[in-house]
Protein backbone atom coordinates (compact mmCIF):
# COMPACT_ATOMS: atom_id res chain seq x y z
CA UNK A 1 0.00 0.00 0.00
CA UNK A 2 3.09 2.62 0.10
CA UNK A 3 1.37 4.21 -2.95
CA UNK A 4 -2.05 5.02 -1.25
CA UNK A 5 0.52 6.27 1.77
CA UNK A 6 2.26 8.76 -0.69
CA UNK A 7 -1.19 9.74 -1.61
CA UNK A 8 -2.28 10.38 1.47
CA UNK A 9 0.86 12.52 2.58
CA UNK A 10 0.65 14.39 -0.11
CA UNK A 11 -3.24 15.09 0.01
CA UNK A 12 -2.35 15.94 3.56
CA UNK A 13 -0.08 18.42 1.98
CA UNK A 14 -2.98 19.55 -0.15
CA UNK A 15 -5.46 20.14 2.44
CA UNK A 16 -2.63 22.32 4.40
CA UNK A 17 -2.42 24.41 1.33
CA UNK A 18 -6.50 25.02 0.78
CA UNK A 19 -6.71 25.54 4.59
CA UNK A 20 -3.52 28.43 4.42
CA UNK A 21 -5.12 29.90 1.25
CA UNK A 22 -8.43 30.85 2.64
CA UNK A 23 -6.83 31.63 6.12
CA UNK A 24 -4.52 34.27 3.56
CA UNK A 25 -7.96 35.83 2.53
CA UNK A 26 -9.37 36.31 6.25
CA UNK A 27 -6.16 38.06 7.24
CA UNK A 28 -5.10 35.80 9.63
CA UNK A 29 -1.65 36.22 11.12
CA UNK A 30 0.81 33.32 10.60
CA UNK A 31 -0.03 31.59 13.82
CA UNK A 32 -4.06 31.53 12.38
CA UNK A 33 -2.92 30.39 8.71
CA UNK A 34 -1.04 27.58 10.20
CA UNK A 35 -3.61 26.92 12.79
CA UNK A 36 -6.29 26.62 10.29
CA UNK A 37 -3.71 24.80 7.53
CA UNK A 38 -3.49 21.86 10.19
CA UNK A 39 -7.29 21.81 11.13
CA UNK A 40 -8.05 21.56 7.22
CA UNK A 41 -5.51 18.65 7.06
CA UNK A 42 -5.89 17.03 10.01
CA UNK A 43 -9.33 17.41 11.30
CA UNK A 44 -11.05 14.89 9.23
CA UNK A 45 -8.93 11.94 10.29
CA UNK A 46 -9.62 13.25 14.04
CA UNK A 47 -13.23 13.14 14.18
CA UNK A 48 -12.97 9.62 12.78
CA UNK A 49 -10.53 8.02 14.89
CA UNK A 50 -12.37 9.76 18.27
CA UNK A 51 -15.67 8.59 17.07
CA UNK A 52 -14.41 5.63 16.91
CA UNK A 53 -12.57 5.21 19.88
CA UNK A 54 -8.95 4.64 17.62
CA UNK A 55 -6.57 7.27 20.14
CA UNK A 56 -3.86 8.77 20.18
CA UNK A 57 -5.30 9.61 17.03
CA UNK A 58 -3.59 8.59 14.08
CA UNK A 59 -1.04 11.68 13.21
CA UNK A 60 0.31 11.16 16.76
CA UNK A 61 2.03 8.47 15.67
CA UNK A 62 3.67 9.57 12.62
CA UNK A 63 5.31 13.05 12.05
CA UNK A 64 5.06 12.51 8.22
CA UNK A 65 1.58 14.17 8.43
CA UNK A 66 3.42 17.56 10.33
CA UNK A 67 6.59 17.58 8.40
CA UNK A 68 3.85 17.62 4.89
CA UNK A 69 1.76 20.26 6.83
CA UNK A 70 4.79 22.67 7.24
CA UNK A 71 5.77 22.48 3.80
CA UNK A 72 2.38 23.48 2.38
CA UNK A 73 2.47 25.99 4.97
CA UNK A 74 6.25 27.30 3.61
CA UNK A 75 4.73 26.55 0.30
CA UNK A 76 1.90 28.64 0.22
CA UNK A 77 3.68 31.59 2.24
CA UNK A 78 6.86 31.55 -0.11
CA UNK A 79 4.30 30.79 -3.63
CA UNK A 80 0.71 32.23 -3.00
CA UNK A 81 0.51 33.76 -6.33
CA UNK A 82 2.13 31.18 -8.15
CA UNK A 83 -0.44 28.48 -6.20
CA UNK A 84 -3.39 30.24 -6.73
CA UNK A 85 -2.44 30.08 -10.54
CA UNK A 86 -2.08 26.10 -10.55
CA UNK A 87 -5.80 25.90 -8.80
CA UNK A 88 -6.11 23.66 -11.77
CA UNK A 89 -3.61 20.98 -10.78
CA UNK A 90 -4.47 21.61 -7.03
CA UNK A 91 -7.78 20.84 -7.96
CA UNK A 92 -6.81 17.60 -9.14
CA UNK A 93 -4.55 16.87 -6.29
CA UNK A 94 -7.47 17.63 -3.87
CA UNK A 95 -9.80 15.42 -5.55
CA UNK A 96 -7.60 12.39 -5.65
CA UNK A 97 -6.66 13.15 -1.94
CA UNK A 98 -10.55 13.25 -1.46
CA UNK A 99 -10.61 10.01 -3.32
CA UNK A 100 -7.95 8.34 -0.82
CA UNK A 101 -8.99 9.27 2.29
CA UNK A 102 -12.18 8.34 2.04
CA UNK A 103 -10.35 4.93 1.07
CA UNK A 104 -8.83 5.00 3.99
CA UNK A 105 -11.17 5.78 6.66
CA UNK A 106 -13.43 3.88 5.30
CA UNK A 107 -11.05 0.69 5.67
CA UNK A 108 -9.63 1.63 9.34
CA UNK A 109 -13.61 1.47 10.48
CA UNK A 110 -13.78 -1.86 9.05
CA UNK A 111 -11.00 -2.86 10.13
CA UNK A 112 -11.66 -2.04 14.01
CA UNK A 113 -15.13 -3.54 13.32
CA UNK A 114 -17.51 -1.00 12.87
CA UNK A 115 -20.74 -2.03 10.86
CA UNK A 116 -20.27 -1.06 6.80
CA UNK A 117 -22.90 1.47 6.78
CA UNK A 118 -21.30 3.72 9.70
CA UNK A 119 -17.86 2.86 7.79
CA UNK A 120 -18.87 4.39 4.66
CA UNK A 121 -19.88 7.42 7.08
CA UNK A 122 -16.37 7.64 8.54
CA UNK A 123 -14.71 7.25 4.84
CA UNK A 124 -16.55 10.55 3.60
CA UNK A 125 -15.86 12.50 7.53
CA UNK A 126 -12.29 11.28 6.71
CA UNK A 127 -12.45 12.98 3.49
CA UNK A 128 -14.60 16.20 4.10
CA UNK A 129 -14.47 17.56 7.86
CA UNK A 130 -11.30 19.24 7.78
CA UNK A 131 -13.02 21.52 4.89
CA UNK A 132 -16.09 21.73 7.43
CA UNK A 133 -14.17 22.72 10.42
CA UNK A 134 -11.89 25.47 8.34
CA UNK A 135 -15.01 27.29 7.28
CA UNK A 136 -16.75 26.73 10.86
CA UNK A 137 -13.20 28.36 12.23
CA UNK A 138 -13.23 31.26 9.74
CA UNK A 139 -17.24 31.71 10.81
CA UNK A 140 -18.87 31.19 7.63
CA UNK A 141 -21.62 28.49 6.77
CA UNK A 142 -19.56 25.25 5.87
CA UNK A 143 -19.21 25.04 1.84
CA UNK A 144 -20.04 22.06 1.66
CA UNK A 145 -23.61 22.14 2.91
CA UNK A 146 -24.16 24.92 0.48
CA UNK A 147 -22.93 24.45 -2.84
CA UNK A 148 -20.49 21.09 -3.07
CA UNK A 149 -21.99 17.62 -4.03
CA UNK A 150 -18.39 16.01 -2.59
CA UNK A 151 -19.76 14.51 0.48
CA UNK A 152 -22.29 12.72 -1.43
CA UNK A 153 -19.91 11.46 -4.40
CA UNK A 154 -17.61 10.02 -1.08
CA UNK A 155 -20.62 8.36 -0.31
CA UNK A 156 -20.96 6.52 -3.46
CA UNK A 157 -17.29 5.68 -3.51
CA UNK A 158 -17.92 4.45 0.03
CA UNK A 159 -20.74 2.17 -1.27
CA UNK A 160 -18.63 1.27 -4.13
CA UNK A 161 -16.27 -0.29 -1.79
CA UNK A 162 -18.21 -1.99 0.39
CA UNK A 163 -20.25 -3.50 -2.35
CA UNK A 164 -16.93 -4.54 -4.55
CA UNK A 165 -15.73 -6.06 -1.36
CA UNK A 166 -18.74 -8.46 -1.40
CA UNK A 167 -17.50 -10.14 -5.22
CA UNK A 168 -13.81 -9.92 -4.96
CA UNK A 169 -11.15 -9.96 -2.11
CA UNK A 170 -8.23 -8.11 -4.61
CA UNK A 171 -7.74 -5.26 -2.48
CA UNK A 172 -5.75 -3.33 -5.12
CA UNK A 173 -8.34 -4.11 -7.42
CA UNK A 174 -11.64 -2.23 -4.59
CA UNK A 175 -8.99 0.40 -4.33
CA UNK A 176 -8.34 1.72 -7.71
CA UNK A 177 -12.04 1.55 -8.97
CA UNK A 178 -13.13 3.19 -5.82
CA UNK A 179 -10.37 5.92 -6.41
CA UNK A 180 -10.86 6.20 -9.78
CA UNK A 181 -14.89 6.21 -9.20
CA UNK A 182 -14.75 9.36 -7.13
CA UNK A 183 -12.49 10.99 -8.76
CA UNK A 184 -14.29 10.97 -11.91
CA UNK A 185 -17.29 11.48 -10.47
CA UNK A 186 -16.00 15.03 -8.99
CA UNK A 187 -14.21 16.19 -11.93
CA UNK A 188 -17.53 15.27 -13.45
CA UNK A 189 -20.14 17.13 -10.81
CA UNK A 190 -17.82 20.56 -10.76
CA UNK A 191 -17.44 20.84 -14.70
CA UNK A 192 -21.04 20.34 -15.21
CA UNK A 193 -21.49 22.21 -12.44
CA UNK A 194 -24.39 19.33 -10.79
CA UNK A 195 -25.95 20.58 -7.67
CA UNK A 196 -27.93 19.10 -4.93
CA UNK A 197 -31.53 20.62 -4.98
CA UNK A 198 -32.12 22.93 -1.93
CA UNK A 199 -35.90 23.26 -1.33
CA UNK B 1 -36.78 -0.26 29.70
CA UNK B 2 -38.83 -0.74 26.05
CA UNK B 3 -40.83 2.43 26.54
CA UNK B 4 -37.60 4.45 27.27
CA UNK B 5 -36.08 2.98 23.54
CA UNK B 6 -38.75 3.82 22.38
CA UNK B 7 -38.70 7.39 23.07
CA UNK B 8 -34.86 7.45 23.08
CA UNK B 9 -35.66 6.49 18.62
CA UNK B 10 -38.22 8.77 18.44
CA UNK B 11 -36.87 11.63 20.13
CA UNK B 12 -34.32 11.34 17.89
CA UNK B 13 -36.16 11.45 14.68
CA UNK B 14 -38.03 14.50 16.31
CA UNK B 15 -34.35 16.01 16.78
CA UNK B 16 -33.27 15.42 13.07
CA UNK B 17 -36.81 16.98 11.91
CA UNK B 18 -35.86 20.39 14.05
CA UNK B 19 -31.71 20.38 12.90
CA UNK B 20 -33.62 19.62 9.28
CA UNK B 21 -36.52 22.54 8.98
CA UNK B 22 -33.14 24.97 10.58
CA UNK B 23 -31.01 23.77 7.97
CA UNK B 24 -33.81 24.68 5.13
CA UNK B 25 -34.37 27.82 6.38
CA UNK B 26 -30.44 28.85 6.10
CA UNK B 27 -30.90 27.42 2.04
CA UNK B 28 -28.90 24.78 2.50
CA UNK B 29 -29.13 22.25 -0.12
CA UNK B 30 -30.01 18.15 0.81
CA UNK B 31 -26.72 17.14 2.12
CA UNK B 32 -26.57 19.85 4.08
CA UNK B 33 -30.17 19.23 5.88
CA UNK B 34 -28.57 15.87 6.29
CA UNK B 35 -25.63 16.80 7.93
CA UNK B 36 -27.34 19.20 10.11
CA UNK B 37 -30.53 16.93 10.96
CA UNK B 38 -27.62 14.32 12.01
CA UNK B 39 -25.79 16.30 13.83
CA UNK B 40 -28.73 17.82 15.70
CA UNK B 41 -29.80 14.53 16.52
CA UNK B 42 -26.72 12.62 17.37
CA UNK B 43 -24.23 15.75 18.49
CA UNK B 44 -25.56 15.47 22.75
CA UNK B 45 -24.89 11.73 23.19
CA UNK B 46 -21.87 11.61 20.88
CA UNK B 47 -19.83 14.41 22.92
CA UNK B 48 -21.22 12.71 25.96
CA UNK B 49 -19.80 9.45 24.87
CA UNK B 50 -16.69 10.96 23.68
CA UNK B 51 -15.94 13.12 27.32
CA UNK B 52 -16.90 10.05 29.40
CA UNK B 53 -14.52 7.90 26.68
CA UNK B 54 -17.23 5.36 25.58
CA UNK B 55 -16.20 4.76 22.13
CA UNK B 56 -17.03 3.41 19.64
CA UNK B 57 -19.99 6.20 20.44
CA UNK B 58 -23.17 4.41 21.00
CA UNK B 59 -25.24 5.24 17.82
CA UNK B 60 -22.42 3.20 15.77
CA UNK B 61 -23.53 -0.16 17.45
CA UNK B 62 -27.60 0.40 16.56
CA UNK B 63 -28.39 1.26 12.87
CA UNK B 64 -32.00 2.20 14.53
CA UNK B 65 -30.60 5.55 15.13
CA UNK B 66 -29.27 6.35 11.70
CA UNK B 67 -32.66 5.04 10.22
CA UNK B 68 -34.83 7.18 12.38
CA UNK B 69 -32.80 10.07 11.38
CA UNK B 70 -33.29 9.05 7.75
CA UNK B 71 -36.97 9.02 7.87
CA UNK B 72 -36.97 12.15 10.20
CA UNK B 73 -35.15 14.03 7.20
CA UNK B 74 -37.46 12.18 4.29
CA UNK B 75 -40.85 13.47 6.15
CA UNK B 76 -39.16 16.96 6.27
CA UNK B 77 -38.18 16.84 2.75
CA UNK B 78 -42.09 15.41 1.45
CA UNK B 79 -43.70 17.00 4.13
CA UNK B 80 -42.36 20.53 5.47
CA UNK B 81 -45.29 22.47 5.49
CA UNK B 82 -47.32 20.16 7.24
CA UNK B 83 -44.28 19.80 10.31
CA UNK B 84 -44.39 23.70 10.41
CA UNK B 85 -48.29 23.27 11.31
CA UNK B 86 -47.73 20.57 13.54
CA UNK B 87 -45.50 22.45 15.50
CA UNK B 88 -46.79 22.25 18.71
CA UNK B 89 -47.59 18.28 18.64
CA UNK B 90 -43.41 18.42 17.62
CA UNK B 91 -42.59 20.54 20.55
CA UNK B 92 -44.00 17.96 22.83
CA UNK B 93 -42.12 14.92 21.25
CA UNK B 94 -39.40 17.26 21.66
CA UNK B 95 -39.52 18.21 25.26
CA UNK B 96 -40.29 13.70 26.02
CA UNK B 97 -37.11 13.67 23.64
CA UNK B 98 -35.47 16.17 25.97
CA UNK B 99 -36.32 14.24 29.12
CA UNK B 100 -35.89 10.90 27.92
CA UNK B 101 -32.29 11.87 26.77
CA UNK B 102 -31.32 13.43 29.90
CA UNK B 103 -32.19 10.40 32.07
CA UNK B 104 -30.13 8.43 29.91
CA UNK B 105 -27.65 10.46 29.52
CA UNK B 106 -26.90 10.54 33.24
CA UNK B 107 -27.14 6.64 33.95
CA UNK B 108 -24.87 6.05 31.31
CA UNK B 109 -22.57 8.20 33.14
CA UNK B 110 -23.47 6.81 36.50
CA UNK B 111 -23.11 3.20 35.36
CA UNK B 112 -18.89 3.45 34.13
CA UNK B 113 -18.60 5.45 37.54
CA UNK B 114 -18.63 8.96 36.89
CA UNK B 115 -19.55 11.23 39.85
CA UNK B 116 -22.79 12.17 40.09
CA UNK B 117 -22.82 15.89 39.83
CA UNK B 118 -20.84 15.53 36.31
CA UNK B 119 -23.65 12.24 35.72
CA UNK B 120 -25.70 15.51 35.66
CA UNK B 121 -23.83 17.63 33.79
CA UNK B 122 -23.67 14.77 31.34
CA UNK B 123 -27.58 14.34 31.13
CA UNK B 124 -27.65 17.81 30.34
CA UNK B 125 -25.11 17.74 27.62
CA UNK B 126 -26.93 15.02 26.11
CA UNK B 127 -30.21 16.74 25.70
CA UNK B 128 -29.00 20.28 24.30
CA UNK B 129 -25.50 19.64 22.83
CA UNK B 130 -27.24 18.86 19.33
CA UNK B 131 -29.16 21.85 19.66
CA UNK B 132 -26.25 23.74 20.42
CA UNK B 133 -23.71 22.41 17.44
CA UNK B 134 -26.51 22.74 15.10
CA UNK B 135 -26.86 26.30 15.56
CA UNK B 136 -23.38 26.58 15.59
CA UNK B 137 -22.64 25.33 11.86
CA UNK B 138 -25.69 27.60 10.80
CA UNK B 139 -23.58 30.35 12.21
CA UNK B 140 -25.90 31.82 14.97
CA UNK B 141 -24.81 32.38 18.65
CA UNK B 142 -26.50 29.15 19.98
CA UNK B 143 -30.13 29.97 20.77
CA UNK B 144 -29.86 28.03 24.30
CA UNK B 145 -27.14 30.37 25.12
CA UNK B 146 -29.71 33.12 24.47
CA UNK B 147 -32.80 32.51 25.63
CA UNK B 148 -33.52 29.05 26.32
CA UNK B 149 -34.00 27.66 29.97
CA UNK B 150 -34.01 24.48 28.78
CA UNK B 151 -30.78 23.23 30.19
CA UNK B 152 -31.25 24.51 33.43
CA UNK B 153 -34.20 22.40 33.54
CA UNK B 154 -32.13 19.44 32.33
CA UNK B 155 -29.89 20.06 35.48
CA UNK B 156 -32.97 20.48 37.77
CA UNK B 157 -34.29 17.07 36.19
CA UNK B 158 -30.85 15.68 36.90
CA UNK B 159 -30.70 16.70 40.76
CA UNK B 160 -34.18 15.18 41.37
CA UNK B 161 -33.00 11.96 39.53
CA UNK B 162 -30.21 11.63 41.53
CA UNK B 163 -31.73 12.64 44.74
CA UNK B 164 -34.89 10.06 44.14
CA UNK B 165 -31.77 7.73 43.81
CA UNK B 166 -30.99 8.27 47.17
CA UNK B 167 -34.41 7.40 48.84
CA UNK B 168 -35.61 4.37 46.34
CA UNK B 169 -34.44 1.76 44.23
CA UNK B 170 -37.12 1.52 42.11
CA UNK B 171 -35.51 2.51 38.69
CA UNK B 172 -39.22 2.78 37.43
CA UNK B 173 -40.43 5.59 39.96
CA UNK B 174 -37.55 7.81 39.60
CA UNK B 175 -37.12 7.69 35.55
CA UNK B 176 -41.00 8.17 35.43
CA UNK B 177 -40.63 11.39 38.14
CA UNK B 178 -37.52 12.78 36.32
CA UNK B 179 -39.23 12.84 32.99
CA UNK B 180 -42.50 14.27 34.53
CA UNK B 181 -40.42 16.64 35.80
CA UNK B 182 -38.48 18.27 32.76
CA UNK B 183 -41.51 17.60 30.81
CA UNK B 184 -43.82 19.82 32.95
CA UNK B 185 -40.92 22.18 34.21
CA UNK B 186 -40.13 23.12 30.21
CA UNK B 187 -43.82 23.07 29.17
CA UNK B 188 -44.65 25.53 31.71
CA UNK B 189 -41.37 27.71 31.44
CA UNK B 190 -42.44 28.17 27.44
CA UNK B 191 -46.12 29.00 27.90
CA UNK B 192 -45.10 31.79 30.58
CA UNK B 193 -42.14 32.45 28.97
CA UNK B 194 -39.68 31.70 31.68
CA UNK B 195 -36.18 33.45 31.35
CA UNK B 196 -32.81 33.65 32.56
CA UNK B 197 -31.49 37.06 33.97
CA UNK B 198 -29.13 38.39 31.67
CA UNK B 199 -27.53 41.40 33.00
CA UNK C 1 3.75 19.59 42.89
CA UNK C 2 1.58 21.31 45.35
CA UNK C 3 2.37 24.79 43.34
CA UNK C 4 1.26 23.61 40.10
CA UNK C 5 -1.78 22.08 41.43
CA UNK C 6 -2.34 25.76 43.11
CA UNK C 7 -1.75 27.88 39.85
CA UNK C 8 -3.71 25.38 37.65
CA UNK C 9 -6.85 25.66 39.70
CA UNK C 10 -6.44 29.07 39.94
CA UNK C 11 -6.14 29.41 36.62
CA UNK C 12 -8.60 27.77 35.96
CA UNK C 13 -10.85 30.19 37.85
CA UNK C 14 -9.75 32.87 35.91
CA UNK C 15 -9.74 31.28 32.60
CA UNK C 16 -13.79 30.85 33.81
CA UNK C 17 -14.00 34.41 34.79
CA UNK C 18 -12.73 35.44 30.59
CA UNK C 19 -15.20 33.41 29.06
CA UNK C 20 -17.74 35.11 31.86
CA UNK C 21 -17.03 38.20 31.00
CA UNK C 22 -17.10 37.56 27.38
CA UNK C 23 -20.28 35.97 27.31
CA UNK C 24 -21.89 38.89 29.23
CA UNK C 25 -20.51 41.34 26.40
CA UNK C 26 -22.72 39.10 24.17
CA UNK C 27 -25.81 39.45 25.90
CA UNK C 28 -26.30 36.19 26.99
CA UNK C 29 -28.13 35.14 29.84
CA UNK C 30 -27.03 33.32 33.24
CA UNK C 31 -26.85 29.80 31.26
CA UNK C 32 -24.73 31.45 28.47
CA UNK C 33 -22.71 32.60 30.65
CA UNK C 34 -22.09 29.92 32.71
CA UNK C 35 -21.57 27.73 29.52
CA UNK C 36 -19.07 29.78 28.16
CA UNK C 37 -17.18 30.13 31.09
CA UNK C 38 -16.62 26.03 31.63
CA UNK C 39 -16.09 25.60 28.03
CA UNK C 40 -13.23 28.92 28.25
CA UNK C 41 -11.73 26.89 31.52
CA UNK C 42 -12.10 23.31 30.45
CA UNK C 43 -12.03 23.18 26.07
CA UNK C 44 -7.99 23.16 26.37
CA UNK C 45 -7.46 20.46 28.35
CA UNK C 46 -10.32 18.68 27.28
CA UNK C 47 -9.49 18.90 23.66
CA UNK C 48 -6.07 17.39 24.55
CA UNK C 49 -7.08 14.52 26.50
CA UNK C 50 -9.50 13.40 24.02
CA UNK C 51 -6.94 13.62 21.49
CA UNK C 52 -4.16 11.88 23.68
CA UNK C 53 -7.14 9.11 24.81
CA UNK C 54 -7.13 10.14 27.73
CA UNK C 55 -10.98 9.82 29.22
CA UNK C 56 -13.15 10.00 31.00
CA UNK C 57 -11.45 13.75 30.58
CA UNK C 58 -9.49 14.77 33.50
CA UNK C 59 -12.05 17.33 35.13
CA UNK C 60 -14.59 14.37 35.78
CA UNK C 61 -11.94 13.26 38.36
CA UNK C 62 -11.56 16.12 40.47
CA UNK C 63 -14.59 18.08 41.11
CA UNK C 64 -12.12 21.01 42.45
CA UNK C 65 -12.31 22.04 38.69
CA UNK C 66 -15.90 23.09 38.22
CA UNK C 67 -15.96 24.41 42.26
CA UNK C 68 -13.81 27.27 41.04
CA UNK C 69 -15.47 27.60 37.93
CA UNK C 70 -18.54 28.30 39.31
CA UNK C 71 -16.60 30.64 41.82
CA UNK C 72 -15.70 32.03 38.84
CA UNK C 73 -18.68 32.82 37.26
CA UNK C 74 -19.98 34.12 40.40
CA UNK C 75 -17.56 36.74 41.21
CA UNK C 76 -18.35 37.96 37.70
CA UNK C 77 -22.00 38.13 38.03
CA UNK C 78 -20.89 40.13 41.63
CA UNK C 79 -18.16 42.11 40.94
CA UNK C 80 -18.35 42.47 37.39
CA UNK C 81 -17.25 46.10 37.44
CA UNK C 82 -14.59 45.63 39.92
CA UNK C 83 -13.15 42.67 38.01
CA UNK C 84 -13.22 44.89 34.79
CA UNK C 85 -10.83 47.27 36.66
CA UNK C 86 -8.66 45.19 37.98
CA UNK C 87 -7.49 44.02 34.12
CA UNK C 88 -4.16 43.85 34.60
CA UNK C 89 -4.21 41.75 37.65
CA UNK C 90 -6.11 39.26 35.74
CA UNK C 91 -4.03 39.48 32.52
CA UNK C 92 -1.03 38.43 35.03
CA UNK C 93 -3.08 35.37 36.59
CA UNK C 94 -4.25 34.68 33.20
CA UNK C 95 -0.40 34.68 31.95
CA UNK C 96 0.99 32.33 34.65
CA UNK C 97 -2.42 29.97 33.88
CA UNK C 98 -1.48 30.03 30.07
CA UNK C 99 2.14 29.00 31.05
CA UNK C 100 1.07 26.23 33.82
CA UNK C 101 -1.43 25.09 31.45
CA UNK C 102 1.21 24.31 28.87
CA UNK C 103 3.64 22.90 31.16
CA UNK C 104 0.93 20.27 32.68
CA UNK C 105 -0.47 19.74 29.00
CA UNK C 106 3.30 18.95 27.52
CA UNK C 107 3.89 16.26 30.42
CA UNK C 108 0.85 15.00 30.30
CA UNK C 109 1.37 13.61 26.94
CA UNK C 110 4.60 12.94 27.10
CA UNK C 111 3.87 10.87 30.45
CA UNK C 112 1.92 8.43 28.13
CA UNK C 113 4.47 8.00 25.71
CA UNK C 114 3.39 11.03 23.02
CA UNK C 115 6.19 12.12 20.89
CA UNK C 116 7.88 15.36 21.80
CA UNK C 117 7.00 17.46 18.95
CA UNK C 118 3.45 16.29 19.20
CA UNK C 119 3.79 16.73 22.85
CA UNK C 120 4.63 20.85 22.84
CA UNK C 121 1.25 21.03 20.17
CA UNK C 122 -0.23 19.58 23.12
CA UNK C 123 0.76 21.86 25.40
CA UNK C 124 -0.28 24.65 23.39
CA UNK C 125 -3.42 23.20 23.10
CA UNK C 126 -4.01 22.92 26.65
CA UNK C 127 -3.33 26.50 27.11
CA UNK C 128 -5.29 28.31 24.31
CA UNK C 129 -7.67 26.44 22.74
CA UNK C 130 -10.68 27.13 25.63
CA UNK C 131 -10.24 30.65 24.20
CA UNK C 132 -10.67 29.48 20.32
CA UNK C 133 -13.60 27.59 21.33
CA UNK C 134 -14.95 30.78 23.49
CA UNK C 135 -14.69 32.46 20.44
CA UNK C 136 -16.11 30.15 18.25
CA UNK C 137 -19.45 29.69 20.49
CA UNK C 138 -19.62 33.29 20.65
CA UNK C 139 -19.22 33.45 16.77
CA UNK C 140 -16.39 35.48 16.41
CA UNK C 141 -13.26 34.57 14.20
CA UNK C 142 -10.78 33.08 17.00
CA UNK C 143 -9.07 36.49 18.49
CA UNK C 144 -5.97 34.43 18.53
CA UNK C 145 -5.78 33.50 14.89
CA UNK C 146 -6.25 36.72 14.36
CA UNK C 147 -3.82 39.27 16.59
CA UNK C 148 -2.10 37.26 19.80
CA UNK C 149 1.20 35.35 20.05
CA UNK C 150 0.59 33.46 22.70
CA UNK C 151 0.02 30.18 21.18
CA UNK C 152 3.71 30.87 19.63
CA UNK C 153 5.08 31.72 23.15
CA UNK C 154 3.46 28.36 24.42
CA UNK C 155 5.01 26.83 21.25
CA UNK C 156 8.50 28.35 22.11
CA UNK C 157 7.73 27.50 26.11
CA UNK C 158 7.37 23.74 25.40
CA UNK C 159 10.19 23.71 23.21
CA UNK C 160 12.41 25.20 26.28
CA UNK C 161 11.15 22.32 28.45
CA UNK C 162 11.55 20.18 26.20
CA UNK C 163 15.19 20.90 25.33
CA UNK C 164 15.94 21.55 29.72
CA UNK C 165 14.81 17.81 29.44
CA UNK C 166 17.83 16.88 27.64
CA UNK C 167 20.10 18.48 29.97
CA UNK C 168 18.85 18.15 33.54
CA UNK C 169 16.87 15.91 35.12
CA UNK C 170 15.30 18.39 38.14
CA UNK C 171 11.85 18.46 37.35
CA UNK C 172 11.45 21.67 39.51
CA UNK C 173 14.12 23.52 37.62
CA UNK C 174 12.86 22.54 34.27
CA UNK C 175 9.30 23.86 35.35
CA UNK C 176 10.27 27.13 36.65
CA UNK C 177 12.07 27.85 33.75
CA UNK C 178 9.48 26.99 31.50
CA UNK C 179 6.74 29.18 33.47
CA UNK C 180 9.23 32.05 34.02
CA UNK C 181 10.19 32.13 29.97
CA UNK C 182 6.69 31.96 28.67
CA UNK C 183 5.31 34.69 31.02
CA UNK C 184 7.85 36.96 30.50
CA UNK C 185 7.73 36.36 26.78
CA UNK C 186 4.11 37.17 26.87
CA UNK C 187 4.14 40.10 29.53
CA UNK C 188 7.00 41.52 26.37
CA UNK C 189 4.87 40.64 23.56
CA UNK C 190 2.05 42.31 24.84
CA UNK C 191 3.59 45.22 26.37
CA UNK C 192 5.75 46.23 23.10
CA UNK C 193 2.51 44.82 21.02
CA UNK C 194 5.04 42.21 18.94
CA UNK C 195 2.60 40.92 16.14
CA UNK C 196 2.91 38.21 13.69
CA UNK C 197 3.09 39.29 10.52
CA UNK C 198 0.23 38.66 8.14
CA UNK C 199 0.17 38.61 4.97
Amino acid sequence: MNILYLIDIVGTMVFAISGAITAFDKKLDIFGVSAVAFITALGGGTLRDLLIGSTPVAWMNDLTYLTMIAIGIILTVLFRPTILRLRHTLFLFDTIGIAVFTVLGLQKALDIGIHPVIAIMMGMVSAVFGGVTRDIVCNEIPLIFREEVYALVCIAGGVVYVSFGLFTSSTEYIIISTVSFIFTVRILAVKYHWKLPNF
